[in-house]
C-alpha cells in the first residue's frame, strides 16, 4: 500500500522552512513541535542554518538521514524543481500547499502537468495542490496548524480547509469524538479520492470515512473503491456544488469538475454511502455511525417526557422513512407497570412527568424497549440530561444512574440509542457519561432523527447486501461479431452515427425485441415488403446525410394499400433530395405500424465523472415536462434494473393505469440490461436513445432508436476477443 | 382588547397554593417573588395561612382587593367550582395547569365543556387547559417556572411546553435577543390562537411572533388574522403532525385536531406567514426576522474566505429560491482594489487570504456590496469573528473594528447581513459585537441560510402585497334564486346530493360553461334531441337512486343515428332497473359529445380546519398517480385562481404539448372563480367534483359534475337576500 509511507510517515522535511512567525514555513514547525510529533522533523531553507532549534538543511537532498514526507510551503512555480531533489533523495510523498494551479487556467493547468510528471518520474506521491496540508493525530504530525484537533477514529477527507476546520471545530465543542487522519484532496491532481479511501479502509484505528466533496476526477474508481471500503465502514459524504452558482463556485476554489451529474446521488448510495446534504448533519452522523451498531431492522422506538419534541420527531422519521411501530402489547403492559396512567406507551412513549421524581425511569424504559425484538433502536428526546438544571438539582445523580445504565443497555443489546437533549451544549455530567458510552448526544432534534434515519440506511444496505452491484466494466467482452461489424462499417464512412436499421440490427443481434423492418430501394420492393409484413407501415428515409428524418419530410406514418405506399416512397425520396441534394439515399426503412403501447424511453451514455450510465422514464409528459427519470452507473444487474424502474414517480403508470394493461416489466428490464451489455461491448458508443419503445402487457418493442459514437471512436482499435462470438441471430 | 388584562394582568391568585416545595402552588409563588413580579400575588388555599410570607386566602373571593387572573394548579375536576368562585370575584383570566380534559377522551371532553361554560357565564378567559402556563417578561408575571428566560421582542404561542423550553434555552445560549410573552396554548379550550395572535399584532413591544402548533381549532380565523398581522409583523411558525405517528402523538398530547390538511402549508403562506419545518430554524429566523430589515430586492451576495462554505451556501440559497447574480463589474472593481489578485470578486465573493493580516478588510467589502444597488443583502461565511482563535489574537480588535463599522453599515443601507461562524458558539467579542448591531451570528451554515431565505420570502410578500387575499366568506351573498331552488329541491326530496343536470344547471346559472344537455323520458325524444345538437351524443341515467350511472350500465357515450340512440336509451333504462327495480328514474340525459381537449380536475370541499377550499389538477395521470395538485382556501380572486394553476408540476402540460394546443387558462380561472363563489353563495353544499373539464384553446367545458350537500344542509334557512337576484340565464 504505497501511501502508507507519505500518511504515516516518520521523517518530514519542510521545505521552505522560516524564522518569521507569520510564514507557513516557521508555523509548520512550531506546529509539529509543539503537538510533539513523534518522528523526525527536517527543516529546509538554503538562508537559513536552523529554524526554531533545529538544524536547516540547504536542500532536502542534504539531509543524511531517510525522508518520507516533504511539505513544500514554497510558490507554484518552485514546486518541479524542489520534486526533482525529492526524488533524488528518494522522499516517497509530498504535501503542496501552493495554489496557482489548475484552478487558475491553462498556464496553471501546465504547471500542474509539469509537477505531475516529475513526481512520477521520481515515484513520488503528492498530496494537493492547492490543500491546507494533512494531519495523522495517531504520530502528531500535524501538517495543517489546526491546534487541538481531538483524536479518534474518524478519517477525514476534505477537499475544503474551511469544511476541516468547521468539522474538527464542532467536534471540540460539542461531542468527545475525534479524527485519526485529515487530509486536505485540494485540487487531486496526483493522489485520488478512491486511494484515500483504500488507505483509510485498511486503517485499523479508522472506523468511519467522512467526506467533504466538490468534485472529482475519477468517479468510476472512487464507486468501486467505496463499494468495497462500506462494506467494512461507514462512509458519509456531502456533495456541493448542486447550484449553478455552487459549481461556478467550487470551480473557482479547486479547479474541479464540479456539479457532478444527477447520477451521482444513486451511484453513491448504491455503494453503500451514506450521502448527506445539510452540513450540520455530517459530523453527527460520521459520528454516530462510528460508534454505534446499526439498526437491524428499521423500527424505532421514540421516548419522550411531554409532547412536542416526540411529535416532530416522529414527523422527520417518517419522512426518514424509518418506521416507528406500536409496541408489542407485552412491552406496552411492561411500560405502564412503571409509568404514571396519563402516560403514552404506544410509540412515541411519553412518560408523562413520570421523570419528575427520578429521571432513571429513562434507563428502565429503555431497557423494557430495547427488549422488544421489534425494536431496532431508540431515540430519548427533550430534556434528558438536564433535569438537573431544569428541576432539582439533585435529579442529575439519578441521570447519571440512568447514564451507566443505558451504556449497559446499548452494549448488551447491541441496539443503538441517540439522545436529543436541549441541554447538549451544556455538557452536565450525565450527558459527558452518555457520551462516554458512544451514545451520541445532540440539541438539534432534527441532527438526532438524521442520525438514527443514518443507521437505519446502513443497517438495510448491509442486510440487503448481495454483492450484486458492480461498477467494474469489461470493455468488448459482451461484443459480438455483428455489432463490430456494424459499427466498423460507419467508422470508416466516416460516420459518428448509425444509420436507423444499423442500429436496431445492433439491438437485434444483442436479443432486444425490435421491428423487423427491410431496407428498400423502389416503391415496388416497398410494397411487397409492406405485402409481406401484412397491416399497415410507416416508411423512413435512411441516409448518412439526414439524421434528423422528419425535418427531411422523410418520415410517412400508418401506410395501407400499394397505391399509399408508392405515394408516400415518391414523396420522400422528392422530400429529402430537396432537404438535401447531395444526401447519399441508402433506401427507405419499411416497418410494421407497432400496436400503442405504453411508451418509455431508454437512454445511455457517458457521464464525465462515471463513465456509462442509464436512463430510464415513460415517455410524454412524464419525461419531457416532469423530468421523471432514473439513472444508474453502468453494468447494471437484472435487479438493479428492476429498481430502477420502481424509482421514478410515475412508476405506478407501469402497473397499468385507467383501465389500460400493466406493462411487462420483465422485458423491459431485459431491454436496459441489453443496453448495459452493448455499453460494455462497444467502447465506441457515446449515447443511445431508445424512443420510444412500446410496451405491452406481454413483451415490448424498440420503435426508434439512434446510437451515436464517440469522437476519439476511429481510434479505438476493436480487439476480437475470443468472447465475441458471432450473433446467434 | 379582551385580553389585556389577561396577559398584562396587575394581580394574580395562586389557587392552589402550597408550602411544599415539590407542588407547583409553591413553585409558582417562589418564581414570581424571584422573578420580581411588579404586581400583587395572593396565594388561596382553605389550608393555608400563609406561603412564603404572603397571607393566604380560603378563597379568590375572599381576596380584598381586585384580582385580574388566576393561576389554577388544583386537578381538571375541581376547575368548575374555583371558576364559579372567581367569577363572583370578577376575575378576568385564568391559567388552568391541569390536564384530563379532552386529550382524555369523551369524559375529559365533558369536563372541559363544562369548565367551558361556567368561564362563559362569568367572562372569564381561559389559558389552557393542560399547558404549562403563560409569562409576562414586560412586568416579570412568569407562571410558567423558567428561571432567566432572557427578554426582548419576540411573543411565544406555543402548544408544548418543552417547545417553549427549548426555544427559551437556545434563546439564552445562542443570541442576544428575548421574549415579550410566552403563552402555553394547551388544548386551546377558550382563548384560541388568533386571539393570542390579534393581542400580539397590537402589542408595541412584540416585533415578532414565533408559534409551534400541532393543531388548531379555528383555522379561518387564525388565517385572518395571520393575514392582518403579518402586514405589520413576522410571524413564524412550525405546524408539526404531518406523519401518521406525528398526528397521534399530538392527539395523545393537547386532544387537538392534529394533522392539518394539505391546504394548511399554502394558506399559511398566503396569509404571510413564514413556515418552519425544522424545529433549528425556529428561533434563528425570529430572531433574523425581529431585528433585521426584509431584502428589498431578492439577490444577496455571498462573502467568504477560501471556499467551501461559499460553495454550501450557494447550493442552500439556490434551493431556497434565492438569487446570487454576479456583482455589477463597477462593484467588483472595487473590490478588486482592495483583494488579493487570487480572490474571486464575482458573487460568491472570496477574500482568499485577504483577510489574513487584517479582517477588517470583510467590512470594507460589505460596504462596497451593499452599496450595489442590485443587491438587497450578504451573508458572510466561514472563520469571521473567530480570524482571534485561528490565527492570532490580535487579530480580534481588527475584527470588532469590522464589526462596528458592519453595524452602521446594515443601519445606513437597510439592508440585513446575516453571518455564519464556526465560532459562533465561542461567543468572542467580535460576535458579540455584531449581535449587538442585531446582526445574527449562527454556527450552523444552514440555519444562516435559511435566516437570508426568510428575510427574502417577508420581502417579496410584503412587495406583492395588494390586499386582494380574502379569507373572510360572505354565505349566500352570490346566491340565485334559480341556484336556492335546485338546493331546495333535493333537500325537500330528501337527497344529499344534487342530480347531474341540477348539477350543472346550478353552475350554469353562475355562468359556468355547461354542455346543453336535455333530460328526456323516452327514446323519441332522445332522438329529437340529438338531432337538434347536431353530431355525437352521449346518453346518462338520470335517478336520485343512482349515484354511480356506470355501475348501474347507466352510461352510453358516442352515439349517432337514430337507431343507435333508441337502442341505447333502451338499453340504458333497462339497465337501470335490473341494477335497481324500485329506482325512481327521472329519465335519460341527453349531451352532446364533447370535443377532446386538456382534462383537468377541480374540486371544492369543506376542510375541517379551514373550511371551504378549492382544488386543481390536470386528469388522468396527474393527479391519479403524481398527486399533482394544488389548493387554495376559499374564496378566491381571479389571479389567485391563476397562481394555483402555475404551482402544479404539471402546469406547463397547460401552455401545450407535444403539438397540442395550449390550454384557455383564462376559461379555466373563471371556473375556478366560479365554483368559490359557489361555495360561498350555498353553505349547503358539502363538496364539488368537476372531473372532467376540457380545456380548449379557446374556452373549456364542464363534461361531468357532482354536487354533495352538507347533512346538516335541511337544517339550513336559506336567507332570501336582496342580493340573491333571479338567475340571468
Amino acid at each position: 500500500m504505497n501511501l502508507d509511507r507519505v500518511l504515516n510517515a516518520e521523517s518530514v522535511a519542510i521545505v521552505g522552512a522560516s524564522r518569521n512567525p507569520t510564514k507557513r514555513g516557521y508555523q509548520a514547525i512550531k506546529t509539529l513541535l509543539d503537538e510533539k510529533f513523534e518522528g523526525k522533523i527536517y527543516p529546509v531553507n538554503p538562508k537559513e542554518t536552523s529554524v526554531l532549534g533545529l538544524k536547516c538543511y540547504p536542500k532536502v537532498s542534504d539531509i543524511p538521514d531517510p525522508v518520507d514526507l516533504a511539505l513544500i510551503t514554497t510558490p507554484a512555480r518552485t514546486i518541479p524543481s524542489i520534486l526533482e531533489d525529492c526524488g533524488k533523495k528518494g522522499v516517497k510523498g509530498a504535501v503542496i500547499i501552493a495554489g496557482g494551479f489548475r484552478e487558475l487556467g491553462p498556464e496553471g493547468k501546465a504547471l500542474e502537468q509539469e509537477m505531475l510528471e516529475k513526481a512520477k518520474e521520481y515515484g513520488i506521491r503528492l498530496i494537493g495542490p492547492n490543500t491546507s496540508g494533512m494531519m495523522n493525530l495517531k504520530t502528531n504530525l500535524n501538517l495543517v496548524g489546526i491546534h487541538d484537533a481531538p483524536k479518534g477514529e474518524i478519517a477525514l477527507v476534505s477537499q475544503s480547509g474551511n469544511m476541516a476546520l468547521s468539522l474538527i471545530t464542532e467536534a471540540m465543542v460539542k461531542s468527545n469524538k475525534g479524527f485519526s487522519y485529515y487530509v486536505g484532496v485540494g485540487n487531486e491532481a496526483d493522489i485520488k479520492f478512491h486511494e484515500y479511501l483504500e488507505f483509510f479502509g485498511n486503517d485499523p484505528d479508522t472506523k468511519a470515512i467522512l467526506m467533504y466533496v466538490e468534485g472529482m476526477s475519477q468517479g468510476r474508481e472512487f464507486l468501486q473503491q467505496a463499494y468495497k471500503t462500506t462494506l467494512e465502514k461507514p462512509i458519509i459524504l456531502l456533495k456541493s456544488g448542486r447550484s449553478a452558482t455552487g459549481k461556478k463556485s467550487a470551480g473557482s476554489h479547486t479547479g474541479s469538475l464540479a456539479g457532478m451529474s444527477e447520477v451521482a446521488h444513486t451511484a453513491f448510495k448504491r455503494a453503500g454511502i451514506i450521502v448527506v446534504e445539510d452540513p450540520d448533519e455530517l459530523f453527527p452522523i460520521a459520528e454516530t455511525l462510528s460508534s454505534l451498531p446499526p439498526l437491524r431492522h428499521n423500527s424505532v422506538a421514540i421516548l419522550a417526557d411531554g409532547g412536542g419534541h416526540a411529535t416532530i420527531a416522529a414527523d422527520i422519521l417518517s419522512d426518514l422513512g424509518v418506521q416507528i411501530p406500536t409496541l408489542h402489547h407485552k412491552t406496552q403492559a411492561k411500560l405502564k407497570e412503571i409509568l404514571p396512567f396519563t402516560a403514552s406507551v404506544s410509540n412515541p412513549v411519553d412518560v408523562a412527568g413520570g421523570a419528575d421524581a427520578d429521571p432513571s425511569i429513562f434507563a428502565e424504559c429503555a431497557r423494557i424497549i430495547l427488549k422488544d425484538h421489534e425494536i431496532g433502536g431508540l431515540l430519548i428526546v427533550g430534556l434528558f440530561g438536564g433535569y438537573g438544571i431544569r428541576f432539582a438539582e439533585s435529579l442529575t445523580l439519578m441521570e447519571e444512574d440512568a447514564a451507566h445504565q443505558m451504556g449497559r443497555i446499548v452494549k448488551k443489546r447491541k441496539k443503538p440509542i441517540v439522545v436529543h437533549s436541549l441541554y447538549a451544549s451544556r455538557n452536565t455530567h450525565p450527558i459527558e457519561l452518555l457520551r462516554y458510552y458512544s451514545i451520541p448526544v445532540y440539541d438539534s432534534l432534527d441532527v438526532a432523527c438524521k442520525c438514527i434515519g443514518a443507521l437505519a440506511e446502513r443497517g438495510s444496505y448491509l442486510k440487503e447486501y448481495h454483492a450484486k452491484v458492480n461498477f467494474v466494466i469489461h470493455w468488448r467482452e459482451k461484443a459480438k461479431r455483428k455489432g463490430q461489424k456494424i459499427i466498423k462499417q460507419a467508422l470508416n464512412e466516416g460516420r459518428r452515427f448509425l444509420l436507423e436499421p444499423e442500429a436496431k440490427s445492433l439491438l437485434g443481434c444483442h436479443g432486444a425485441p425490435v421491428p423487423k423492418d427491410v431496407l428498400v430501394t423502389s416503391a415496388k420492393e416497398a410494397v411487397e415488403a409492406a405485402i409481406e409484413m401484412g397491416g399497415a407501415v410507416a416508411l423512413k428515409i435512411v441516409s448518412p446525410d439526414i439524421l434528423h428524418k422528419s425535418d427531411a419530410g422523410g418520415v410517412r406514418l400508418n401506410l395501407q394499400g400499394e397505391r399509399e405506399i408508392r405515394a408516400a416512397f415518391r414523396e420522400i425520396m422528392e422530400s429529402a433530395r430537396q432537404y438535401r441534394p447531395d444526401a447519399d439515399i441508402r433506401g427507405v426503412l419499411v416497418s410494421p405500424m407497432v400496436e400503442a403501447g405504453l411508451e418509455v424511453i431508454i437512454g445511455t451514455k457517458i457521464d464525465d465523472q462515471f463513465g456509462p450510465i442509464i436512463m430510464f422514464g415513460i415517455g410524454g409528459v412524464m419525461v419531457e415536462v416532469l423530468k421523471d427519470v432514473s439513472f444508474r452507473v453502468l453494468p447494471i444487474s437484472s435487479t438493479s434494473a428492476k429498481k430502477m424502474m420502481t424509482e421514478i414517480r410515475s412508476a405506478p403508470m407501469l402497473d397499468g393505469f385507467r383501465g389500460l394493461p400493466p406493462a411487462d416489466k420483465k422485458a423491459l428490464r431485459k431491454i436496459l440490461v441489453t443496453c448495459s451489455d452493448i455499453m460494455e461491448a462497444y467502447p465506441e458508443i457515446q449515447e443511445m436513445d431508445l424512443n420510444p419503445v412500446m410496451a405491452y402487457p406481454k413483451g415490448a418493442m424498440i420503435v426508434d432508436a439512434r446510437i451515436i459514437l464517440k469522437e476519439e471512436a476511429r481510434d479505438m482499435v476493436p480487439v476480437e476477443t475470443s468472447r465475441a462470438a458471432a450473433c446467434q441471430k
